[in-house]
């Protein structure tokens, strides 16, 4: 009986696009999320902070969700959970440091008392409903990453999170390889697999190998002191750095709020091996020679208020950046980025500081895997359907074409959308519907309130400003009493524009002048009327179109 | 006497930037300018359309300013010259097809007639005033680009213009390094040379290489209706994909208004090499075989409206992009628009088209000199000294590093910035004063119209909308007579927030309440406590900041 029933595979987020990463499986009457994150808003979603799934489709199967399980702790695996657990508050699985990243983002959200976190490791199997769920070690550029595999009595889903395959990583061994092969061998119905790589040939260097070029530039860097600026969740990065501090005897600090976050997290779990005496309190590094010191910092994107943004351009309170300053960007720009790091680089030089960064070091290597590991997982895993997942179209095709590659029939492989129901059988599988999906807005305290016309309204006002014609009407006379006031914001500089506001206020007025007085005249009409006019008149002298908003009082 | 005088370098913008480039050389009573270009605005310059160099300096010069002299006809060094031309109407100097391209910009400022336009070749010399100028043709990914050495009465200043070292270009031959060695070996003053790929190792590849890539392509492409996109001004580029057309039997159509506008004004100037009937209107396209066309287009760059990706997005009347197509993108992402044209690349893929871009082949190649070359010339010219110009800082720091290797003592190195004046003798070299300079915004038909405070309202209103508070006050009684009322635009959707709105408008009325019907109240104090209130209000509701605009209308 219950073999016949269909595992159904719903990505609400992180197809077609990078981040909000969030997939939905279903099997009989039981429904886990894998994955809950949040996604950066585009260049146009003005104002936005961050971009959650849409999850309209869960309040349908609401009571038969039994928990949400996940792979790492990065935001765009994390972040929209605490959007989730304020709507439903089912049970969360996850790694300890994963649990330990997020249980900050649950204190912010006031969250941390209500929710139902349970601690896994790599090895362990959790059974929810009729999943039976597998979590398995892997590589990734933060720690206690790892795949899922779903055990249901369709047949087995590898799901395998953001990973590489690194045979030197800093903690915790290779990825499980063997018990994906073990997997393989007794038959994988699904896999998805983290495509955000697919397009480069090769793969990708192990951690271990940015220790070597710590170790050199810190040799070369005897007498300065140094800065390197990292991603806060990149533990074994930061412990690399530490490594390298300690064996040229240095002092190690830290700035950032993230940085220090993640880091104290990471020591109470006990991830790091630090030696006594060695991290020192910002306030104190002046107690210190400055060519004995570390700082390692957050603003590796350049980010506006981050700390290495904050040393380039003098406005950090501790640290004032000079020229026996080296100061290392440990860090790829993500696409998006490149101007910001770039004005930072710049200013870190003009105070002579030296720079190294992406271009001229091997001082980054990404945390996931390229071609030629993508093709191992597929012949290791061997499955009958592929599912290329986290990635825009472009990177789906790629990692479909591996798949095609790797001996999987093109018919069994999906590029599927969000949204998209996926049913999967031992035997057949097919796209069998839609569900609502997409994004919703977050900005402030405001979950999805800032939609399309409101986006459509600030694009508007940020172009070209806004100029407003208020004047008062007398209800009896239908006579303009007082008005009509011009004011403008984000238009031109109004006092070197007085005579362009004057032949404003002179064409508002003429309207008004014609329309008013007249019984069958209705405020909307004139509104109309007014906005054309002044719109006409100002696109006419400058070429431009700024929003016009007629208001009109009633005495 | 005349010895005794000093040049004077003013850079007015290209320097610790990209773009707007236009220097200023000064001596005795005579001024020249070498070229005049444009900038895309930054992220946060919200609605303007370019930037342009400040040229308030020129005004203090301006009886003294001989001419304009252009080393090509790129934006960033003619997209200036309208507005400079409408305040000083000086003769401009340039070759056939720099000066080709900026007629069809005077064309549009409706300057066309009083412009003072004078062709020169490459070889020629132009004396203006104490400055007799030599044009010496040079390798950039546009023809009939020249370097500009300035013959002066204090010694040869040569300026390399934007370059490359091409051996093997499409057409004219390389660039002239007999002539720079030649200038060389009898001394040069000073050396101004680009910075845009300084800190790229090695040597640029040649133009003519692109054309191996394109037969390549074209030979794979057979049975495919192929599309390149590339940059308009790039007519070797242009030449080499129309060589490949011809060689494979194709017919040839263009998309895109820029490229139109390039193209025939390439064919008038005997640019071009196109056998007969190989152009076809791209309204009869359809006449032809899909397999048997090339579509040359705009849009390399993602730009929102052009020719590509229009036909990605499925908006272009005439191309519908099927899955037979072969795309190629033979350019690469300018920094910042790498997120544009990785839609576009999704969209392209969406269509079922193959798509060929920078990171797969090699489809592009740089117009600047790297590393390698930049020392070639610095050997060659051998100056005594040395400004490193064209690029930000971190650009003009890598390639003054060069300058150092290449054997020119470090102070004789200056790292200038837009505004210093560099004097130079023949025996000493000091920045001796600092003019106004800066950036210019123009937004529609405003020059400078939009500065620091209207962009600090656009950003404002792009971050959080604006909410307007209207009332109005009988001026005899100091009471609200109307209102308040609420209107926002850009905050939130109004039509789902009618309890908030509803709030605001009572804690507003709450405030006008407390505050009118004393004489002692002044209206900006109501506005300011207005404002207030509402701000506070609106921030512990929703932890956002719309800008609040309160409006009294006194009757």
């Amino acid at each position: 009986m219950k073999k016949q029933k269909k595992v159904r595979i719903i990505p609400l987020g992180g197809l077609n696009e990078i981040g909000k990463n969030l997939t939905v499986f279903e099997y009989g009457n039981d429904v886990i999320l894998l994955d809950c994150g949040m996604a950066f808003p585009d260049d146009d979603m003005l104002g936005v902070d961050i971009v959650i799934p849409d999850i309209t489709y869960l309040h349908k199967v609401a009571n038969k969700i039994r928990g949400i399980v996940l792979t790492h702790g990065h935001e765009d695996h994390i972040g929209a959970i605490p959007y989730v657990l304020k709507e439903f508050n089912i049970p969360v699985f996850g790694t300890r440091l994963t649990l330990g990243i997020l249980k900050n983002k649950l204190k912010e959200h006031n969250l941390i008392n209500s929710a139902k976190l349970h601690n896994v490791e790599a090895g362990d199997f959790v059974r929810l409903g009729d999943f039976n769920i597998e979590f398995i070690h892997t590589n990734h550029s933060i720690a206690d990453a790892v795949a899922i595999a779903l055990h249901t009595p369709a047949g087995v889903i590898l799901h395998t999170g953001d990973f590489k395959i690194d045979p030197t990583p800093i903690d915790g061994g290779m990825i499980d390889l063997a018990r994906i092969g073990e997997l393989g061998k007794k038959g994988i119905l699904a896999l998805l697999s983290d495509s955000t790589n697919a397009d480069r040939p090769g793969y990708t260097m192990s951690e271990s190998s940015i220790g070597k070029t710590f170790d050199n530039l810190f040799e070369r860097g005897i007498g300065q002191r140094i800065i390197v600026a990292t991603f806060a969740s990149n533990i074994h990065r930061v412990q690399q750095i530490i490594n390298a501090a300690v064996k040229y005897g240095r002092k190690v600090a830290v700035s950032g709020r993230s940085m220090e976050n993640v880091l104290s997290a990471a020591i109470d779990l006990g991830y790091m091996n630090i030696p006594k005496n060695t991290l020192v309190d910002l306030d104190e590094i002046n107690r210190y020679p400055k060519e004995k010191m570390v700082i390692i910092t957050t603003g590796s994107q350049g980010e506006p208020m981050s700390a290495l943004t904050r040393m380039a351009f003098s406005i950090h309170k501790k640290i004032n950046i000079e020229p026996s300053d080296l100061v290392i960007i440990s860090a790829n720009p993500i696409p998006g980025n490149e101007k910001t790091v770039s004005n930072v680089v710049n200013e870190l030089l003009k105070h002579g500081a030296e720079v190294i960064h992406e271009r001229q070091d091997d001082v980054h290597v990404s945390g996931h895997a390229c071609q030629h590991e993508l093709r191992l997982i597929l012949s290791l895993a061997n499955p009958k359907y592929f599912i290329p997942v986290h990635g825009e179209y472009r990177h789906l095709c790629h990692h479909a074409e591996l798949g095609v590659q790797a001996g999987i029939p093109k018919k069994n492989i999906f590029i599927l959308d969000i949204g998209k129901v996926l049913e999967l059988s031992q035997s057949t599988a097919a796209v069998t519907g839609t569900v609502p999906s997409g994004k919703v807005l977050v900005d402030g305290l405001g979950v999805g309130d800032v939609g399309n016309i409101v986006l459509r309204d600030r694009k508007h006002l940020a172009e070209d400003g806004i100029i407003i014609v208020v004047f008062t009407i007398d209800k009896a006379s239908k006579q303009c009493v007082s008005g009509p006031d011009i004011i403008s914001r984000g238009f031109v500089y109004v006092r070197e524009s007085e005579d362009l506001m004057d032949s404003v206020r002179d064409a508002a007025a003429h309207v008004i002048d014609k329309c008013t007085g007249s019984r069958s005249m209705d405020w909307s009409t004139l509104k109309t009327k007014v906005k054309n006019e002044v719109s006409n008149y100002l696109y006419s002298k400058t070429k431009r179109k700024p929003m016009i908003l007629p208001i009109i009082m009633e005495v």
